[in-house]
C-alpha cells in the first residue's frame, strides 16, 4: 500500500465528525444509545465524511458548514452496514461483534431505521431542497442494489452487467454523493465542477468496490475485519468469480458449486483456489486501474489548488490497495 | 359503529391516492414490486392520506396538491408496518399474509426501506425544508418508539407514562403530522390554524391507539384481521393491562405470568379473562373520551367550513369503534 494519508488536509474536520456522529445518535434510550455507539466505536475508514470535506476544500477552506453533511452521509453508510448485518446474520464486522449479534436483530432493524432518520434531520437542517432530493433518489437506489444483491446470490448465469449495477449502488453511489454535496454546499463550486467532483466519487467508488471484492480473495481476516472468502460464502459473485466462470478451464465445475448454497460454504477453499488461479483477480485488478483512470479524468478541469493532488493520490491509494 | 363515511368529502382524491400508491412503489425489480404491491393492496383504511386531504381541505378545494403527501405519509405508515412484521414474526395482517412470511425477513427489512426512501423523494419535490424538517423529526421519533415498545414488554412496573409515550410514537404521531403538514401545504392556513389540526391529530391518535388496544380484547379475529389477544400474548402491556395490574385483586398473578413470556402464551385466556373483567376496558374507553374531547376542543379556532364537522364525526367514530 502506498505510504499516504490521504485524510491529512481535513484531519481537524474529521476529529470534529468524529464526536459529532455520538453527539448525533444521542437517544434518551440508554440501549439504542449502546448500540449506535457500538457502531461508531467499531471504527472504519470515514471515507464519505472524507469525500464530503476534500469535495468541498476545493471551494473554500472553513469546512465548518460541511461537517453536519459529512457527518450524515456517515450515518446512511452505517444504516445500511447494520441492516446488512442482520441480513446476512454477519457477527462480525471490523473485527468486532455486530449489533444483531449483541443485541439481537429486532434492535439492529431499529436501530439502522434510527440512524437513518437522524441522519435525515441532519441534512434537512441545510434547507436546501435540492440536497435533499439527490439524498432521497440515492437512498432508493441504494435500496434497491441491496435488493439486486440479494436476488444475484448464487446465480452464475447473470453478468457483468449485473455486477456493475450491484457495486454502484453498494458503494459507488454514496461516495458519489459524498462528492457531490461537498461540492454543493460551496456557493462557488460551479454546475461542471458538482459534476466532475460526482463522476470522480462514482468511478473511484467503483474502482473501490471491485479492489473490496479482489481484498475478499486476496486479504486474511486480519486485514479485512471478517473472514476472508465471506462474499463467496454468501453466494456473492464478484469480478474474479465472473472471471473465471467464463475464462476458467474448471469453469463448469465452479459454476455447479457456486449454484448450490450448501457448496458455497462446504467448498469454498476449492471454489477461491479455482478462482484465485482463474486470472480473474489480475482481470479485476485491470478493471479497477479503468476505473481510477477515468476517476482522474474527472479532476482535469477542477480548480487547480493544493486539495487536487490528495484526490489524485487517493485514485492512486485505491487502486495500490488490492496489492 | 357509527354508520358514518367520513371520507365522502375527499373519495375522489382518495381514489388517486390509490393508484399513486402503485406507481409510486415502482420499480424495475418485479420482487420489489411484488412486495410492495402485495402491502398495498392488503388495504388498510388509508386513515393518514384521509387526515392530510381533510386538513387541507379547510384552506382550499383543489386538492391536487396534497396528493403527493398523503401518498407518501402512507408509505412511510406501510414501511414502518413491514418493519414491525419481521420483529414480531408476524405471519398475517389485516388478514393476509404478511410480507415476511411470503418473501422473508431479508425482502422485508429491503422493501420497508425502499418504500420509507420513495416516501421522502415525494416529500423532497415540495422543495419545502420545514415539511422536510417536521417529517425527519418525527421519524426519528417514531422510531425511538418502537425501540420503547420493544423494551416495554413483559415489564409490569411500567406505568401509564411509558404507555402514553409509547402509542404516541406509534400512532399518534404520524396522525398528527398528517394533519399538520396538509394545513402547512396551503398557503392560506395560519401558524395557529397548522398548530391546531397538529394538536387536533394527536389527541384523535392517542385516541385511536387507545381503542386499538381495547380492540384487542374485544374484538374477534375476523374484524381485527389477526388473532385476539395478540398483543398481550408478546408482552404488550396496554391500558386495560395497566388498570388491571394497578387495580384488580388477581393482579399479582396477573403481573407474575405477564412478566414470563412463556406464560403471556400458554396462559393467554386466563390473563385475557381477568383484564376483560378487571373493569380495565371501561377505563381505558374513558381515558379515550378525555382524549376525543381534547381533539374536538382543538377544532374551535379553525375555520367554519364544510370539513370542520367531517373532523367532529371522526372523534365520535374514534370513540364509537371500541364497541
Amino acid at each position: 500500500m502506498l505510504n499516504f494519508d490521504f485524510t491529512r488536509p481535513i484531519a481537524k474536520e474529521l476529529n470534529l465528525v468524529e464526536a459529532k456522529l455520538t453527539e448525533n445518535v444521542d437517544s434518551k434510550l440508554s440501549l439504542l444509545n449502546e448500540a449506535s455507539n457500538h457502531l461508531i466505536k467499531a471504527g472504519g475508514k470515514r471515507m464519505r465524511p472524507a469525500f464530503a470535506l476534500l469535495s468541498a476544500k476545493f471551494f473554500k477552506d472553513d469546512l465548518q458548514e460541511i461537517i453536519p453533511l459529512a457527518v450524515a452521509l456517515e450515518l446512511v453508510h452505517m444504516a445500511t452496514l447494520v441492516h446488512d448485518d442482520v441480513i446476512d446474520n454477519s457477527q462480525t464486522r471490523r473485527g468486532r461483534d455486530t449489533v444483531n449479534k449483541t443485541w439481537g436483530n429486532r434492535m439492529s432493524i431499529y436501530s439502522g431505521n434510527y440512524i437513518f432518520a437522524r441522519s435525515l434531520s441532519l441534512i434537512a437542517a441545510y434547507e436546501r431542497s435540492d440536497v435533499i432530493e439527490v439524498m432521497a433518489d440515492a437512498s432508493t437506489k441504494i435500496c434497491e442494489g441491496e435488493i439486486i444483491q440479494m436476488l444475484s446470490c448464487y446465480n452464475v448465469e447473470l453478468g457483468l452487467k449485473n455486477y456493475l449495477r450491484r457495486i454502484e449502488r453498494k458503494t459507488a453511489l454514496l461516495i458519489s454523493l459524498s462528492c457531490q454535496l461537498g461540492a454543493m454546499l460551496c456557493n462557488n463550486a460551479s454546475k461542471n465542477d458538482i459534476n466532475a467532483l460526482r463522476l470522480y466519487g462514482y468511478y473511484l467508488g467503483m474502482a473501490f468496490q471491485i479492489t473490496d471484492d479482489i481484498l475478499d480473495f486476496t486479504a486474511d481476516e486480519k486485514v479485512l475485519g471478517k473472514p476472508a472468502g465471506s462474499d463467496i460464502r454468501q453466494g456473492v459473485i464478484t469480478l474474479p468469480v465472473l472471471y473465471a466462470l467464463k475464462n476458467d478451464k474448471h469453469n463448469k465445475e465452479l459454476a455447479n458449486l457456486i449454484r448450490s448454497p450448501e457448496l458455497c460454504v462446504s467448498a469454498a477453499e476449492r471454489i477461491i483456489d479455482i478462482i484465485v488461479n482463474s486470472g480473474g483477480i489480475e482481470y479485476a485488478y485491470n478493471v479497477t486501474a479503468r476505473f481510477v483512470y477515468k476517476a482522474q479524468r474527472q479532476l482535469e478541469p477542477l480548480p487547480d489548488v493544493a486539495i487536487k493532488s490528495t484526490l489524485l493520490y487517493m485514485t492512486d491509494f485505491i487502486q495500490e490497495r488490492a496489492f
